[in-house]
């Protein structure tokens, strides 16, 4: 397919790299940021532009990879008419695009997604659309791209799906990051603790991670909580969250 | 080596586990519960018992599995001159055995451990001995059971490495835990997020988390972090959760 990529970020990168590495021709890219979007053009050998009124009319998908903000103001001056458009956040309804064109969608790519990082991970897509034509493009489009079957999702669960990804990989990521800080400080190797983590997540393939918690919360260990509590004196940052979690695992047991 | 393994739960079970398959002989199974020791004496073709009068006095290693209560009130009874006597605790010092022998130490498995999971992990040891003798019997000990080298920890250097292990694991699968039960209720497939879960965990191998972050937090987005806060309205507990954490990651941005 040929695509034209509105936006310059993380996702836009990624994706557009995908769609390239599967066969795809970005025909454009579109952004605010014109060095971000030259540096893309480059790399996809296509053209870019900073306007909305030089964008190329014969893309078979237009895909908006900017941020909620953004995409609240560009929907205004961007106008497909027969065209098929599908932004990329997971909060937002499809809606949104209706004035933009009347085949509208949503490419949601549920993965944690930067550009600085070089290998790329498989991306499950999870896409709707306003009709039939829009729905059965970017199925393709997202088939071409990822191992997993996409996954047909409306606005409503799209936005659930979004805030347990959150759940389970930004605030996951945010503890790993206040566990290196601590282990840092007290001169300690944080990379011992992967082959923990790895089993944590390696038990969710087969058992519910609700029947798997170990540790001492879930035994109610107070004298390991308040030592734990003590050798974290220093930190009162990581003290809280420490001791907040516990609470939460003790009223859920 | 002819190993007495002393308790029955599941570190003892799954340390057992890993010393038979590695061709050690568990000579002996004490515990309180003496329903638990006939039944891992049974797994394990050895005899079992629950009073440490008749405690075999022969074997090479005495391993010390139980609770830290447990482990408190059993080293007043426990008499083994001579022997080499280690427990498994990661937040109690090792000198709690010191009157138990001349030769103690600490044997800490860094990994969730439970026996009702079949498959056996990797466990990485942590030890230290209170003399030569011990720390090296320790140490092949450890080195015949894991694929990652044993490590020398001090009693300080371990609790702080079970405080950081609680956080990387024991909270991150609470948080998995909430996540699920809230798509469950809400009708999403939980394991539609595992390739995020998975990628997320990658990532530790080659960047540090702390310049990894993605999502509303990272980026302060208000808007979607409000958004999300309303679809957790019937979950209050996760929704606090998931207040803190947001705040803690703006915290540190």
């Amino acid at each position: 397919m040929n695509i034209v990529m509105i936006g310059s970020g993380n996702v836009a990168t990624v994706l557009g790299r995908k769609f390239t590495a599967a066969g795809h021709k970005i025909v454009q890219v579109i952004s605010r940021n014109a060095s971000a979007a030259t540096e893309l053009a480059y790399e996809w050998d296509t053209e870019s532009s900073n306007y909305f009124s030089v964008i190329n009319k014969n893309a078979d998908v237009y895909i908006v990879a900017v941020s909620d903000n953004a995409l609240q103001e560009l929907v205004h001056d961007l106008k497909l008419p027969g065209k098929i458009v599908a932004h990329t956040a997971g909060s937002v309804p499809k809606e949104i695009l209706k004035n933009v064109t009347g085949h509208y969608g949503v490419f949601y790519p549920l993965q944690s997604i930067r550009k600085d990082i070089t290998r790329l991970p498989d991306i499950p897509i999870f896409f709707e659309g306003s009709d039939d034509r829009t729905s059965i493009t970017l199925k393709k489009l997202a088939q071409s791209i990822s191992f997993k079957q996409p996954v047909f999702a409306s606005s409503e669960d799209r936005m659930k799906l979004h805030v347990a990804a959150v759940i389970v990989s930004n605030f996951t990521n945010h503890l790993y990051a206040l566990a290196e800080q601590y282990c840092k400080k007290e001169g300690i190797d944080f990379h011992q603790l992967l082959p923990l983590i790895e089993e944590t997540v390696q038990r969710l393939k087969t058992d519910s991670p609700a029947g798997t918690l170990t540790g001492p919360a879930i035994r109610d260990d107070q004298p390991t909580i308040q030592k734990h509590l003590e050798l974290l004196k220093d930190y009162p940052h990581l003290q809280k969250v420490y001791q907040l979690l516990t609470e939460s695992i003790l009223q859920t047991k």
